[in-house]
């Protein structure tokens, strides 16, 4: 099941600097391990601000939030969520 | 060069039927067109809207907007562009 | 898969009478038959304006889809979609 | 008689975490509490939010303002209240 | 129990004049019947605007549902509610 | 002359509690002095969140000015002003 | 006592050209009448849009509303109003 | 004086085609006549979107509302103004 | 040339006393001297918010961005500019 | 290919001056660098904000990100990107 994802990062300005850039690492290493297994499918950055706009395939609502709530930079996310289906338009086998 | 789309089509309540099925049947016609040449790269229904979600990939803004401004229902549509770029997390081959 | 919808239904002023209660029996009977079948959860009127707030248990965001996509006052309607899932502190076996 | 409340909860980051942990704990027995009782009827997550949408039975508005602004996280909340009646296409008894 | 209400009328264009004086005269002693059974216990004209803000007093949320849609320019109207309470500094006697 | 305003109180999660205290007791002291006074002349509660909706009857928008910008909490208050005026279908001898 | 009024007219595109041209010329005569008399002291156009900026300088609420309800493009306007008063730092006479 | 004005035209479904491609043609001469003159200064079109984003350089806000209001579609456009000035980080010569 | 300025400004509550009233005080003098001199041509207070509108007749825009941005509580504000014409049907002298 | 940039800045209150003095002057170096190269074609203040626009000529989106996502003030920046391409009415042979 497909939900489009855009999170919006707004770190505090007075947060150290090596906590920001641990906090920085295991999002990213926490993201490429939801990539691997196939539930964030797609991951682009917003030209011009510090967010990204994700799809999620997953197996429920329950599976989004508990993948998006343990991210390590959730707390200091704006986050919105799309739910998606397929389109009747779509010729691609894998957008559904 | 990606671009997420969103498109939401409001037709007037006042539209022939006839004019409205074939103004969805060229617009089909013509998504399934761009979806093969790989310009509409993905193409998603919005759920519980009449709207959808679309990555596109095009040279040019140029190119984004003569594809966006000749679909047929394009006087009906309200439409926001998100420009894309890579995300530095992103593993995916084809996601940048 | 809970998902809460509010629908707003704003029925052009020049629609003739006859048609509008033709909708609204075709809609009423719709709803109660999605009640029946249990995807239809909870169904509420908002006090003061022509809108609902309702809950529905659905197998996927296609499913949540083509039921709010085929209701009769649908073209009439504009949606918002919020995915829901169990909260950690709620203690109602049938929530989540 | 019925309200939708939707609470969105934003912790500040500088909050010491045992006093944090403490706020939710209070707040999570104080929530079973009132779902016994029966006035806080139903309680779900929004999916990707540290939010939630709930439904509360009360007596009257004031009884409702008592129970959301002696919540121990009240402080940290933006609440939104919608008024509920009985929709005339429910047909599950306990809706209204 | 009390509600605040904020109503703009918004009278399509092409409606008929005798029509419109019809349906204002019918809303005039609708809110005046209404004002004398205690229920429509403020009314006050917003400046510059085709716009009320009132003050009802009523059994329930479907006591003021019922009231607000079947006034006969409702079909015309915005509506949008706000339940009220007793303040704790109020020295009003009737303000709860 | 009559004037409704809706004031959000959101005071900083840092400030001492006496120093709090001292502000809502010396603010409730006010708030009933205005009452008395009769410019003060209704004040309800919103139900749910830390905010009133209230009702002044005062000579000028200056003295609506001083009223409000002296009141001890004005600091922490987001205020909202509509300027009221009688409405030709009040029957109601106090409300214009 | 003294108000900002601005002023946005939509006029709907299907009215007869002769009803628009009589309709601002009556506007127009209105306006400088209102202006002579003092309680419309300033007139602005906002520069490029079909809006104008002004202060009123009246009695009372129920003036401002007898003012602007009863202006011939009344029924075509957006309007919204800002109660002013002296500011204490203002060394012009006439400005309060 | 430079201005950035964005334009976007919202032409009725109902205009004759006819009408519409002569209005369209006269704001093509027009707006080239008035690049010409070197008042609108830069002209842009907005991907995805039947807007504009333009740069003019006129002698005061009267001259930039003559031409804005006189355009043959003004009657269709929505339209912000933004006055500009010269940026003390510019290097060029012409941006000011 | 003429141009509405809304100025509402918010001073951090941590800011020292005596900063803020002398950032007041200088505030207030510039004001004067700027009314002096005509530039600053109306300021008035919005009742009930610590914020004025003010008109400004200046040469350029770069007059006008030169003296709010040099105001002693520019920091502390949140500034909406709008460019002003005379109004064709205005009939004082001084509004154009 | 071109993109309006609007850059907003707020620079946190509690920021050491020279600090402040040394971000804006290393951003002014950078902002003439990328003037010279072409790529940030035009950079006009906003009259009255602590603001720019600005048009930027790169070869794609990543280049707009990477420009962007580099300037010394961006974590205090809120940033909005349209992009842009040739207008048919354009005369103007360096505008698309």
């Amino acid at each position: 099941m497909l939900f489009q994802v855009e999170m919006t990062v707004e770190i505090p300005h007075g947060l150290a600097p090596d906590v920001v850039a641990q906090l920085k690492e295991t999002e990213r290493q926490r993201a490429q391990e939801l990539q691997r297994s196939g539930q964030w499918r797609h991951l682009w950055r917003v030209a011009g601000r510090y967010a990204n706009i994700s799809i999620f395939d997953v197996e429920s609502n329950e599976a989004l939030h508990d993948i998006l709530s343990t991210l390590p930079l959730f707390p200091f996310m704006r986050v919105s969520v799309t739910p998606l289906c397929r389109h009747p338009s779509s010729n691609r086998a894998d957008d559904g």
